[in-house]
């Protein structure tokens, strides 16, 4: 049992901070509450001399093995770059690869605070691997793409994914998902909705990125955007959530909310390609819930859930045109009770009793969160990876000051770079 | 003598990097280039294992003593934030006050890389008293204010000032501005201009921060916008710049082109406080020259260049729809060498022989920089304060590995802390 203490304790459900100790047995949070006297015998106790205990961030989209790809073809816009550079990249992938970089991904997520990634990617094996072996929490997500001829095929594989790693481990689980409308045929969307009714599970897939996509998408589909081709298609019928949404309509918001799906924002992403600014103002105000993801390493390239929340934040109140838009209590929530709960994880929403422990401890002792005058602006605006001091998945602590302790950083950046040379060396 | 080896030494100049080693005599750099043999007696020698050293970031628009509002009424528009809220609780200030925040402004500066503050505030004394104790080079900016019935005695405050500070100390010194064209009568911006004519002097001020604030010039001024009353009234006769700069036309930038001014970008704070994004993609095209500053901490709330740089980029992708806007060059020039001319420091400008030893070494191991496929976009996108591994100001040694060389950190929060109590109390 590990005992934390002299904490400050931010539950996100309520935006309040209290002073006191949260114990952690197995995988779980057994109290949060005021410093107590107590028989019980810990096997680690740790004085957090008033540092902030708070969940850790979830990162609602992901494609973690990217990795490899960081800062490979900068600054092109997003179509020409996914056809002309990442696909033809991503052929070259294998198991080995993607469990390589999901590691390296993994190294990253740790060290900025994230403990889940809801992760859509090639080679579900290698992601397990990875994420067993490291301590990471994958919520694998699926990426079926194809034509109406294949559709049968492609979704058997996904139900057969889905069957394979939605109870795999309590690290690992699986979500139905396909990439996106422009990359599917009806019929594979009609097959993935009957699958969601079949299971009753959620569906999710990339949506809205572009404006591009939205027009070619009416086009193909009698005027319907994205969103709506989904909604008709009953692919929402159990929620889930669309990645990007960045040209939404007022009608594709209300789908949103009508069914329970969520919004998965990734404002980094988004701007870095040039995609644009999600309306998530219009959307808070119209009751759809958000989360937030990072995207690939590929197209941000940071796994950074500071820099998204105050990206979320600030591109907010610049569309907007109001400083007071997007306020960052909805950015926080979003960043970890959001990710949560739209990847379905009742567990991992907030620091209470019972629930499994994902959590972070903040280092108020950084100038940039000085003085303490207000400490969730100070997170949100302030924040960066160098704040975080530990970080806990599954009861677990994976880093902590600096040290990972399921990775071998310097093994891990040789081999990642070694394999790198080969990948790139290719063509 | 300090001897840095194994390093991979960026120039910014030249935007490449070779390795090698780099000697600091003094505060001078003595040597840049291969490894070699000598008989040097070093007092230090530092093996960097290949990770990169750089010029240290040059904050071309402080007001480091504001970290004492940080988070403070967060989510306001600028007029409103700065009339109903800032203004007062600057009543507050004292000499004691500046010197205490501007410190801890130095722990975060160093902290992130950076290691000279443009930095416009009341009280020099107390600026100058903080950065010869923590090793931090301020060049201290006029902030004139007034109307045209004290503008004599207004503005030979300034020239006090000016004489006061300007050769102070190596690490101080003393630049003439004044606030801005809606704080400033036309008697004062003049006898500004005439001390640049008598000083041969370059004079910077706030310009075109918000777009209320151009049509209200525009109406005091018979049409003129802030960059056009400054040139009319001779105020770029010897160059200087605009902070901000985000309403300007394009007979504005030719101004600057023309002038040889500096246009001091602030993509975060006008962010936060909704105030638009700079059209620095069409300046960059035309010639205009760049640096970039944080602003205050009390509307960023970070100082964090690697934020700035992202963000100048991002928001340049975002408002002009090109994904291959403002390369991720021209933000590290202008966060570094822009900086330093900005300013007028030619000896801060690269990482040469001869020039001053004001530099950085950024960990390569850590994940967000790696695989290592190109460095400039890993530092500019995935970049953070996490990366900053050793600041070098004048040639000392002030940050490394967590650690500062001049300042107690924990005195320094206990201390700021109290003096916030006390000032927020006050009401």
């Amino acid at each position: 049992m590990i005992r934390f203490y002299n904490a400050n304790i931010l539950s996100v459900t309520d935006m309040d901070i209290n002073y006191g100790e949260v114990w952690v047995d197995g995988d779980k949070i057994v109290y949060v509450g005021e410093t107590k006297e107590t028989d019980t015998k810990f096997d680690t106790e740790i004085n957090l001399a008033g540092d902030l205990l708070m969940p850790s961030f979830k990162n609602a989209h992901a494609h973690s093995a990217m990795t490899f790809l960081r800062s490979y073809a900068d600054g092109m816009p997003l179509q020409d770059w996914l056809f002309t550079k990442i696909f033809p990249m991503e052929e070259k992938l294998t198991e080995d690869v993607v469990y390589q970089y999901t590691k390296l991904a993994a190294a990253e997520y740790f060290k900025n605070g994230i403990t889940t990634a809801f992760d859509m990617y090639f080679y579900p094996e290698g992601i397990a691997r990875a994420s067993v072996e490291t301590g990471l929490r994958s919520i694998i997500c699926g990426g079926t793409t194809g034509g109406a001829e294949d559709a049968e095929k492609t979704v058997e594989r996904l139900e057969n994914y889905f069957n394979t790693y939605k109870d795999y481990d309590p690290l690992v689980s699986y979500r139905l998902g396909f990439h996106s409308e422009y990359l599917c045929d009806n019929a594979v969307m009609q097959r993935v909705a009957w699958l969601s009714k079949k299971y009753s599970a959620p569906v999710y897939m990339h949506s809205s990125e572009t404006a591009r996509e939205v027009i070619e998408c009416k086009e193909r589909h009698g005027g319907m955007t994205p969103t709506q081709v989904f909604y008709d298609l009953g692919v929402f019928a159990n929620g889930g959530g669309g990645f990007h949404c960045v040209h939404m309509t007022d009608n594709d918001l209300e789908i949103m909310r009508l069914t329970g799906s969520y919004i998965i924002t990734n404002p980094c992403s988004n701007a870095k390609l040039s995609s644009g600014i999600a309306r998530l103002a219009a959307a808070n105000a119209a009751g759809v819930k958000l989360a937030i993801g990072t995207d690939g390493a590929s197209s941000n390239n940071a796994l950074d859930m500071f820099r998204e929340m105050y990206l979320m934040c600030v591109l907010q109140k610049l569309s907007t045109g109001d400083a007071a838009a997007m306020p960052v209590s909805v950015a926080l929530k979003a960043a970890t009770y959001g990710g949560a709960d739209c990847m379905k994880l009742p567990d991992l929403l907030d620091i209470k009793e019972g629930q499994t422990a994902d959590l972070i401890v903040i280092d108020m002792n950084k100038p940039s969160m000085q003085p303490i005058i207000d400490v969730i602006p100070n997170l949100v605006f302030s924040g960066s990876p160098d704040v975080v001091k530990l970080t806990m998945c599954n009861g677990k602590i994976v880093y902590r000051d600096g040290e990972y302790t399921t990775i071998d950083l310097a093994k891990l950046l040789f081999e990642s770079n070694e394999m790198a040379g080969k990948l790139y060396e290719k063509g």
